[in-house]
């Protein structure tokens, strides 16, 4: 049984990650979301609300189950029995900092291997902190993140404008 | 009439940004610095000393207003009627980030276009933070920032190493 | 009133192209669309034909004009009047050769501004040589070219298995 | 049962190559290394003697075939019940190229995903072309390909200095 | 005399670096290495401490001394007569970072060049954060670094899973 | 006595390559500008004319030699005994291809060190090609070659349209 982790923060989860998450989720057996738990970082959801975020925006998605962790990313890997690590590519932007990663990742655990999956270029330039920083200013992200999420971010950043749907 | 808008946090202004005022100036009958003013940050200079500065410093250049901002880029911009942003590019730097921001930028308001003016390759290392860095070190920075903007970095980081002058 | 050019190779028109006509008509009162032809390289299609195609592609968008030119592009500006050279800027790509370029050309003309607009991130990926080179591999590009140019390329390679419509 | 294509010029293949091949082959069940045709290139050896070296190089690597294609390579993956190509990531180059590769393929063959995988650092210099130019310079590449390779080489190139081993 | 320095934070130093420093020392007949002591960060180890460890890991190594510096890197250069800045160059990574802090350490010191030698590729990974970041998640850093460096970090971050030896 | 090498096309020799030259023979006590000639290239000039027109730039510089060499740049540094191979990096260009070359010299002569310098900036958009392509499309580019240059660009691509000094 082929088995791929999906890590990452996902404070909070957006649709680039769910285009990857959909995408990979056609190409292995089983993908194991993994949302990382940091003590030194101060994200703004706590892992437990993150996961559930993401539970919920892949809820129907055959194959794909999420939890937490905390550690290496590779020592996940490898207690899903797992021989792949995914990771998303955008367009412009996470190249350097993820083959350092992947090469750091490969010291540690020869057997796993990192794979690129290319975002999809509509979503090239989501991520998480630039989506907070806009909804801060209060810009719309409704179009950005799955429903639950915006309300979640409606409550922890106090502003209430957003008006589009996610379905529109 | 047509208008841009030139955003920036300009903690301090320096002679890159200086080099871009100067030729979209001519290029627009209205040119808006907006010094943005995000509560999150910490900059050296408060947002009406950063404004401050630019107005000295752009003093004599037609058709350039300095103002400060709060909140999204774009709604800035619409406020003002204009129609484009425009952003400095580095020879060597900003490409991947200011790409991002541009997309997120037009997803917000798609009426709007960011035009990305080339910095003169003489002003390509100069940036806000590295100049702060310098001037923290003792380094002489008056060929990179403007005569008051001088005065007021020494005045911040207590040192007076500088010796040559703006017109040097 | 404001003039801008947008030269290029053309060989053929493709919807990036095209993405970049439509948005900088927006922005100045006269956008000249410039074919380039240099008599040392081996386009696809002749000057003319390359011109024939934009002219149909850009039929309706008002404020364009086309026309081919030969030698530089800044004396090719300067007879227009053009006080700006607009060129799109792939997410991925052009970014160092581009910069080069505009160096280039204020170094022959200062008075003259290069000024990239980003294109639509749908688009990150068309280039005329790899239109074409799908195009010789029996690959459909009728979604990325104008209809008159679909017909054209089919002349030119020899093959004929696009399916899919313009409007699709 | 899985597969993947690995599509290339291979002229020739080197250790680059068969880095990818060997990881790629753990994470399939078959993996098949599509040997590109274009009529339209020069290559320094022709696709059956290319495949011949590549044949000789993955002898005894579970799960690999090897066969030449023309065309487009999404037509080939769909030839095979592939799902996936697999791409070599070098870590100062391919990016933008690879990028925009990718996105073309998806556009022609949206089932069809491109997964990138790094190449091991210690092999991100190989090219083929880089080979053969050093190989006419008379350098020693015989580290960098396979045996079969090497002795093909010179006889191609003319020139016999070659004294490093395979296994040194 | 030919004189070189090597600034850093070295916090800690790892084989990277100590590549950097072994090749770099064969071309000058010295070679200071800088450790930069910077009063606004917050590094792992103080500024004697992180001296110490690069000393140990230089012992025996011809024509290499350790110093701690504050201030301007240039001035530094300046104090102990170096012509030349020696900075080593990731493959993937630094170079935008810098290239600009080369500009502006030149218009600082116009007498001084920075020479950039690349990173022997097997170490094209390795940054002081990340590998404290690995170590504080419980990887085995012991291959990445000097001995007593080991020690020093897990008395520091409080872990002691190491079981590599400096030799394997 | 320390030697470098400084290889190159020099197709022909311009104001970026005569900046290298200049910083880097301060730096060691002979400097050999290595003229490349590479019998399946088609430069514009012969390599004996090349190589004049950089002994006739270089004149006056104290250590300067100026050689023509076949072969691998490798060979060529061992013959004169040069521990270095001096390479100019551009702000916004060369990085990947430059690095790439570096690792296979590595490869090749381990013995031997690739250092890079930067560019000024004010050169950073210049190489032989450019300035060839825009001579011949009729740009004055006196202003970015020593003067026998102009005077051979003038008679080789049969244009005379330059005004500007050498020395303006």
């Amino acid at each position: 049984m082929s088995v791929a982790i999906y890590p990452g923060s996902f404070d909070p989860i957006h649709r680039g990650h769910l285009d990857i998450i959909v995408r990979a989720a056609r190409l292995f057996e089983v993908l194991v979301v993994g949302v990382a738990h940091n003590p030194t970082k101060q994200p703004l959801f706590g892992p437990e609300e993150r996961a559930e975020m993401v539970r919920e925006a892949v809820e129907g998605i055959t194959g794909v189950r999420v939890e937490t962790f905390e550690g290496l990313t590779v020592a996940f890997a490898r207690r899903h029995g797992a021989r792949v690590i995914i990771k998303g590519l955008r367009a412009t932007m996470d190249f350097d900092a993820e083959m350092k990663m992947a090469m750091m990742n490969r010291r540690l655990a020869p057997e796993i291997e990192t794979l690129f999956l290319p975002t999809s270029p509509e979503y090239a330039d989501l991520s998480s902190s630039l989506i907070k920083e806009v909804a801060r200013l209060g810009g719309d992200v409704s179009a950005l993140v799955p429903p639950a999420v915006v309300e979640r971010l409606v409550a922890k950043v106090g502003r209430s404008v957003w008006t589009a749907s996610w379905n529109s």
